[in-house]
């Protein structure tokens, strides 16, 4: 089969690779029906990750089911699944507690810019939909196995509740999918912060109700501001670098959240700041399993619609150019299609 | 009157002050009952924080009301009164969120180791009992003004639930208050971590289930055992050093909850080590006027005991050896008597 390959910052090629095959009784192997390039990909190609030896990509995927290992009952051959970018047994105490994306078991999906995937943990990892979606919902239950989950962890991880006002720093495709949401959890007021014309439009088409286009302290003074002097209940941080995270924690009023999603990269939060702000403050990998059938369904009654972040869409073999166009902020999110 | 003075670390005297007066319509004087010293206290007796000129100290305090503000309508002379080390109007915005230490006019109580003390925002701050309560119930009435509630409230930042299993790092008199909290609010398992004979019987007295004597990583790898490999649904963290802190981030579960209120000193917390641990944090002073009701209640019923703290009683005057006995460790906490 083929797949995408990284072989240095900038350098991703669409090679010949082994064919993925069944090594535990848990594993499925799925043909990929659509993938994608995430935000989070763009660190190693900017060479702000190592990244070692030339190693496929991709950790968001939907398929249809090749094959199954013999302890995989939960889904057959011939069914279309969505899985999550981080895979799970969904039954050790972690899972049971609803944090799926810290299951014991777990590993983390690295494969799935190619054309046939393997998935470990395919019994506890993988949700079947009735039938085959159409192809109208391809993007969005596609955005579901990592990106919008990932902005529905950062508004529960922020305690969005209804009648709130919340924030969302970063308007990447997950900043965006925190719109999605915030509004979903009943927020009244949803703040997005966006200095790119299509992003906002995109956000206030998602249900934001005020675009902050002021980034760090002067980004702080203008939610300061519209917050009565007091901040937000909810900060949603998409980001992931020092600077978003401090923005983030100034934003939330005292008793206020802030949820994190974005893989920080050189964060360090200081003690006596978080003490005397009196934030909360909740990240990690998002607990997608927990959400699938949820977010699926949403998807697929037309509910939300979070394929619109995809904004660019690429046969896969051109997979080069989608990293590169995310890279120069041409796309918000490229889809790929094997 | 008289009152303690700080002068330099080590070196804290009683001496003549100037009587406290009304400065603003919200202020009342009160003539302390009994008074005492803070674990906090001892970071500047210790030289660890900036002492600058000399200056009055104590925070904690229940007194009778001799004179109020013009505005001062909730309480009035002669009556008996308990607050907290910070004053508040509340009536803000973040009042009444229930965040009263982040009262946008709050005021941290500094002079309370006297004979009398102003305090400011009283119409906001001071809650009257029914009566001069007995004799008894003074030294539990005093540790609500402070390390009761702040107890309480790091077992409601860590969102310690009934059946669940709580750990307190931290042996004085807040973490022991903590477990105090962690039984009210329903913990079956309650560890608290302490090395110290006295201090282990009192938490067991107050509830403490298992006592764990290791710290740092042994202390982890102790409560990991404990926990089935998985860690504590909620940990309290009482002390406020990095120390503390990253045995509390380790000793929670994912999805469990770190609550501090040890004031942090040269605490810095990991982004991406507290992305992955998926634990959730929240500290800060403690919103007492938020528990003053309910926990003067508590106290004067019997049904907590946080008074058991003190095991020092000394006259006002001797202050200086109720640092020094705190500051070797001989005596938990000192209550002191004008």
């Amino acid at each position: 089969m083929r797949g995408a390959v990284i072989h240095a910052p900038g350098d991703v090629r669409f090679e010949t690779l082994e064919d993925p095959r069944i090594l535990t009784p848990t594993d499925a192997i799925i043909r990929t029906t659509v993938t994608c390039v995430c935000g989070s990909d763009l660190w190693p190609y900017r060479g702000l990750e190592p990244i070692g030896a030339p190693h496929p990509m991709g950790h968001e995927y939907v398929g249809v089911v090749e094959e199954v290992g013999s302890e995989v009952t939960n889904v057959k051959p011939g069914q279309f699944v969505v899985g999550s970018f981080a895979t799970s047994d969904n039954t050790c105490a972690n899972c049971r507690n609803g944090y799926q994306s810290s299951c014991l078991h777990r590993e983390f999906m690295s494969t799935c810019q190619a054309e046939y995937v393997r998935i470990p943990n395919a019994h506890g990892t993988l949700v079947a939909t009735d039938g085959h979606p159409a192809d109208e919902f391809l993007p969005g239950l596609l955005a579901v196995s990592d990106v919008m989950g990932t902005g529905w962890w950062a508004a529960e991880a922020a305690e969005v509740k209804p009648g709130s006002t919340a924030v969302v720093v970063g308007d990447g495709a997950v900043g965006l999918c925190g719109v999605i949401a915030a509004k979903e959890f009943g927020a009244e007021r949803i703040i997005a912060m966006s200095r790119h014309e299509p992003r906002q439009k995109l956000a206030l088409e998602f249900g934001a109700t005020d675009i902050v286009t002021e980034r760090g302290e002067e980004g702080v003074a203008r939610i300061n501001e519209l917050t009565g002097g007091i901040g937000a209940d909810s900060v949603l941080e998409c980001v992931g670098t020092a600077q978003a995270m401090q923005q983030a924690l100034r934003s939330a009023r005292p008793g206020g959240n802030v949820g994190f999603v974005g893989v920080p990269h050189e964060v360090a939060v200081d003690g006596q700041e978080l003490f005397f702000s009196h934030v909360g403050l909740r990240g990690g990998p998002a607990p997608v399993r927990r959400y699938l059938p949820d977010l699926i369904d949403r998807v697929l009654t037309g509910r939300i619609d979070p394929g619109k972040v995809f904004d660019l869409t690429l046969p896969l073999d051109q997979v080069a150019e989608g990293y590169q166009a995310m890279d120069e902020r041409r796309a918000v999110k490229t889809l790929l299609k094997p």
